[in-house]
């Protein structure tokens, strides 16, 4: 039993842009020498999250969307008023889809579906780079 | 310390129909073993979700409602457009409400409330049965 | 390689309240004497969340006003119906926002971003104590 930890950075262009994680991932738990056990891909700042989709652009375009609905990015925020950094949106899509995603593996693969993949989400209004942690607890 | 898995099917009717797990994630618990740690309750698939609700008539179809709004059956989705499969709305709904779930154990017993069930629920727009797989790690 | 659990309770207002729990979590880190793994902070009960934000009070009203569109407290819901205790908005909120939150730690520390903090959300209708349960696994 073990723990291993790996991480690594992603560009983004913000505005809930969606980039594909599952490889860097994959990775992280081949790499770890781990059979199995869980890994959390994490991103710390509380504009992102990691999620699950399937990342085709269809799927990804309606899933932002939907995150536009739910804290519209022109909408008026408290957060602005008072920090007047304008992402406020950002704020609320990623405390509500999470910062956070655990996926199980056995034989030092990832047990995901064939047409899903994580996804890192970044709602910020502006381009970042991005470090996420892949947390693996295992044996 | 060791990590244990189970996997055990599920079969729903689509639609964001919210099934009962608990009693099979418990069994898993206990079957493996384990005294204390955390169990991730898993859906591979990109259309399907793991949380946790007080599981009785009434909120289980509050919480449908509240998908539906989110993301509507009969919305126009990027996703139909390009593979046909009427779907677009379950990944969305999917992606949102997320994969997996992580309970505590302890002296091989799910730290619950007593009115919180695990659900999982199956967004996609027709009949499936589902794979659930259960990861503990722990001693 | 080891678990370590610790819990501990926080008075809330209900409705929605944010209750910045960062400082208990970390204590629960420090205290198990692992240097990494993954904490899972998880309240048992179905009217409560627990996430991540930037915990100012700009974010959290506007978290608290998307969660109002979502789940609106004065809507029909069947739970109320059912069971008139009148927190129909607070299972669909839980549900939507997911009872558990993942952070991986290193060296002792919890791995968040400046900005971020852990937040317990009780979204039932009336004061509450809200038991927080931290499962730890790492070595």
């Amino acid at each position: 039993m073990a723990v291993a930890m790996k991480t690594f950075r992603v560009g983004t262009r913000g505005f809930s842009d969606v980039v594909d994680i599952t490889a860097e991932v994959s990775e992280a738990v081949t790499g770890s020498g781990l059979g199995s056990g869980i890994a959390l891909a994490f991103v710390a700042g509380s504009t992102a999250s990691i999620t699950t989709i399937e990342f085709e652009r269809g799927s990804v375009n309606d899933l932002r969307r939907a995150l536009e609905r739910l804290a519209p990015e022109e909408a008026d925020y408290e957060h602005n008023r008072k920090w007047h950094d304008g992402n406020g949106f950002s704020h609320v899509r990623a405390a509500v889809t999470g910062a956070g995603f655990s996926v199980p593996f056995q034989d030092g693969r990832l047990l995901l579906g064939t047409w899903q993949q994580i996804i890192l989400i970044d709602h910020d209004n502006r381009a970042r780079t991005r470090e996420v942690i892949v947390q693996m607890v295992g044996g």
